[in-house]
């Protein structure tokens, strides 16, 4: 068989100037391009190879980019970056990193937004759309959607709309029957329905919202797409166009192994097996194991005890196992958060106690049910916040850096901020056998870490500051996972003979004003918080001792929308190390 | 005909002991009750009227409390309130204000949440619905939900995990045809396609979901009703009624004015005309008018000026007339927020200038928006927020207070302050034909303001603050509608030989630090803003001057939810009147 040399693919036009008989050649090579790299370096797995084909047939049908593409969720686009201009960042290990893992506008015209939170092509392509049909332009406007992002709110809220348009609008809905871990939603049985009735159940969800539909049971098949991707092409109206792939194709373990190889750190490409262990003597417990495992034993005896995800299970640490032994104890609605966050307000209402597992960058799809279901209505729920830090998550789409001050200002929400695992495992208990208020409890980034002297107190709804250590003209406020970076910055004060107080403020949601009013006199107070400081905690407390002498300092993160940074480079730039800490606390003592 | 004497229902068990043939009176009887209330109080009228036979069916055939049914949007249940205990605040005049205009749980227990955000009953039903099962309940959970409500993706999203429960889980859907104005959305050509084919269309939008279901035509015929939901009661699985009711019903203005009865001020109930018009000699402008006439003007002779509305025209100065003539470029989505804020990120990436209004209690359902598919991607679009204020609307669901911080902690959001009309339209025709940056603009609550004085910049994303009026020792720094207020508070002190520093900030998405440096060795900054401190601009402010002796006053609101407070009342509790801030500022002069 003839080969491809990827390197000569700078763009579209070199596929579409292929015979057709070519692309399968051309899926070949790509799919073991991608392999290689994957095993390599790690990315998002599943999801691409399974995408391989339709990404080469919508080049090749549509006129790109002067048509336009929207991916969602764009994990799914190394193909798509592979033959748009961008192949040796998948060919050459030293360019491995120059791409980032979703479409990125600065990276390449053909990269229409930068989208990672999911769920929101078919509206972003309905305003494209919208647009040209304002503009007079012709072009075809089209939005993939799959690997689970159907399910959000405001993919329907798309669907809704962009049934409305009456001009050209064509949805791909890329059906691979997996989100991150197995799909759970009335729309995915009825997926599944069309799949097994190979597109002609008369319950069909697209067509009830108003759109032409189109079913390719074989997506993973460059003829079958290329031909059905023909007859949308210029439509005058709004056409789903349903294909069903197979996540993880051509790698045999992420077919088997589906959930595991959706995203995957390097990995033997023949075993699946990892290429790095955890390194002997290093406890790999993490806050999701330890609430999963402690999760478990507590729903013996607690049957109204819920755990809920919002498709992402292993975030709270519950792979298919722990799934099973949970069974009705544990619900995945999908990606779908505000369902999450609302159904907990309806759960605690029924005398439930649910707690909610998500990640700091995709709770702010919920805001307005934590406003709202959760706090308005008082309803005991807890909510555990992972990746709320900047030692979490770096792309520019998935920081963590904002939930702090986002839910800590809505009123009546008790927002936790533990420092250690003893204070973890003490919030999360009291908060599940509580009925008093909304619990948020954020989880601190990095390593989990033992402090066995933290004091606990028995309810945390009343629990003023602790001053974890007594001194004067220095105080060190650290929130959450800056409580034991500020105590080290302690020590070396002490070192230099000056006596900090070290407080930790166990939640940012209300100021201990009979503490912080102790510290009036004090030469300087310091906050570090592990989120932007714009209405986080630091500048209340400035706020707070706004008409006093005493000196605030907030230390914290810029409002930005860092990519892919270094952790320790951006503490150090922010002045957030231990040394920097006690040199600021230094340099500010009345001398 | 026996009449009824409403005043001796005291709960739904009164009802249920009534023979059938005796509900049409009762449904006379509370219709004629509440045309009497609505004509000389105003309220929530074509919702009310037409759902008075299915609220009377439910509580007929539901054994309430013990069944539990969460209404949305819950603006629809006056009917509800008049047959569980609350009668009174609807036939004696004097008690017309013991009721809130939404279901409120500290009113009654048959009142499950506080829901006025519209969308979400179906998903806090689910979590009723789950906490049944977990605990070995037996009841009925029902959502009833509809106009207009049924488009927020939060629905949506709990339509897709309802349809998964597999147990007793019941959803009403009040299908009157109109949202506040009519429909829009693929959602609603299936509910017409539903109703002209008796139910029994192939392409149904709730089967497609996994639900049964039935249709009720007569949507206003207890009968009918009550047939339906005897049908679904005690059900075992997930079943949708759609039941077709009249918007408006009973009242002929009402049934024929449907938008303008959603909701209306005290009205002459056999002509429909108010009965307070707007007294003589007063500018009767808003600034949704000044928005909406400029904008007709603009597109004559811009064609990619685009105006959205997620399903409240009025808010934004649109009733039927501009919309027509408005044409393509104005666009209402529906209650779907995330839609509308999204959909502008695709116009502006278009090419297209789209201008989105939305209140500020409901903005914030579409925080993700405005951070990813918004902020992140750069794109041009405008937001017009109104009522976001204390002077807005003051229901505890509907408050203004949340808006500022919420969307100036988001990164390269440009959020402008105008406060005045000459600022307003300054920034809004800067902001429509600039290609630079996001742009949201903060409408001042109360009356619109006139101040020919102000400096209007060239470009407001390079504009720093502007100093309004130069003094010494004192700043006054008035956000949006508070420029006015301190600026009134400075006279006062200039009276006293105090000159005053005034500020317009102009924008509280960045400090302009130049000028404040300039307010180094002042004896006092006073910040004053129209939203909770917490998060705010003034505490930014704080941060700021956090190591420099100048003392900083931060004036705002508390960070709570509060209830049918009263404006003048509010704003002197937070000293915020000039005279309080003159005299704050007055204490604060070092002596």
């Amino acid at each position: 068989m003839e080969t491809i040399d990827l390197n000569k693919i700078n763009s579209p036009e070199d596929i579409r100037k292929m015979d057709t008989g070519k692309l399968g050649t051309l899926a070949s090579e790509l799919r073991k391009t991608l392999i290689e790299k994957l095993s390599a370096h790690g990315g998002h797995c599943g999801p691409n190879l399974g995408m391989v084909e339709a990404i080469i047939a919508l080049h090749y049908v549509f006129d790109t980019p002067k048509d336009k593409i929207v991916f969602d969720v764009s994990h799914q686009t190394y193909p798509h970056k592979m033959i748009t201009g961008r192949i040796r960042a998948f060919t050459d290990p030293l360019h491995y990193d120059d791409v980032t893992g979703y479409t990125n506008p600065s990276e390449s015209e053909y990269d229409l937004f930068s989208l990672g939170h999911t769920s929101s092509a078919i509206t972003l392509a309905s305003g494209l759309a919208k647009a040209r049909d304002l503009t007079g332009g012709k072009e075809n406007v089209v939005a993939v959607i799959g690997d689970g992002s159907l399910s959000g709110g405001v993919a329907f809220e798309g669907l809704d709309y962009g049934a409305t348009l009456g001009t050209n609008f064509i949805v791909v809905v890329n059906d691979n029957d997996m989100s991150i871990a197995e799909n759970h939603g009335g729309i995915y049985d009825n997926l599944r329905l069309l799949r097994e009735t190979n597109g002609t159940a008369a319950d069909n969800l697209f067509r009830a919202f108003g759109y032409e539909y189109i079913y390719v049971p074989y997506g993973n098949d460059i003829a079958s797409l290329i031909k059905a991707f023909r007859e949308v092409k210029d439509s005058n109206r709004p056409v789903v166009v349903h294909i069903n792939t197979m996540k993880g194709m051509g790698l045999p373990v992420a077919e088997s192994h589906k959930e595991q190889f959706h995203y995957t750190a390097p990995f033997d490409p023949a075993t699946g097996a990892p290429l790095c262990g955890s390194p002997a003597g290093v406890d790999t417990d993490t806050y999701a194991d330890l609430f999963a495992k402690d999760f478990l034993e507590q729903i013996k005896t607690n049957p109204g005890l819920v755990a809920i995800t919002a498709g992402t299970p292993g975030v709270i640490g519950f792979g298919p196992d722990r799934r099973q032994q949970a069974g009705s104890n544990f619900v995945d609605v999908g990606i779908a958060e505000q369902q999450a966050v609302a159904m907990a307000s309806g759960l605690a209402k029924g005398g439930a106690s649910p707690v909610v597992g998500l990640a700091s960058t995709f709770l702010q799809r919920a805001y307005d049910q934590f406003s709202q279901d959760i706090a308005l209505n008082h309803q005991p729920a807890t909510f555990l916040v992972f990746y709320g830090s900047m030692f979490g998550m770096n792309d520019e789409t998935h920081l963590g850096f904002f939930d702090l001050g986002l839910l800590s200002n809505i009123p009546g929400l008790l927002v936790l901020t533990p420092s250690c695992k003893e204070e973890f495992m003490s919030m999360l208990r009291w908060s599940e056998n509580q009925r008093k208020t909304p619990v948020v409890i954020r989880i601190p980034g990095g390593n989990v870490l033992s402090n066995p002297e933290i004091t606990l107190p028995e309810d945390y709804s009343e629990a003023g500051y602790e001053i974890v250590r007594s001194g004067s003209r220095v105080a060190l406020i650290g929130v959450g996972g800056f409580l034991p970076i500020v105590t080290k910055a302690a020590d070396m004060l002490a070192a230099d003979g000056v006596e900090a107080t070290v407080i930790n403020p166990r939640q940012v949601s209300t100021l201990d004003t009979a503490t912080l009013d102790t510290l009036r006199g004090y030469d300087v107070v310091i906050t570090a918080e592990d989120g932007i400081l714009d209405g986080g905690y630091g500048q209340k407390v400035a706020s707070y001792f706004g008409n006093d002498p005493v000196k605030v300092i907030n230390l914290g993160l810029p409002k930005q929308f860092l990519n892919r940074y270094n952790a320790k480079e951006l503490q150090h730039s922010c002045g957030m190390t231990p040394e920097q800490i006690a040199a600021t606390a230094f340099d500010n003592i009345k001398k």
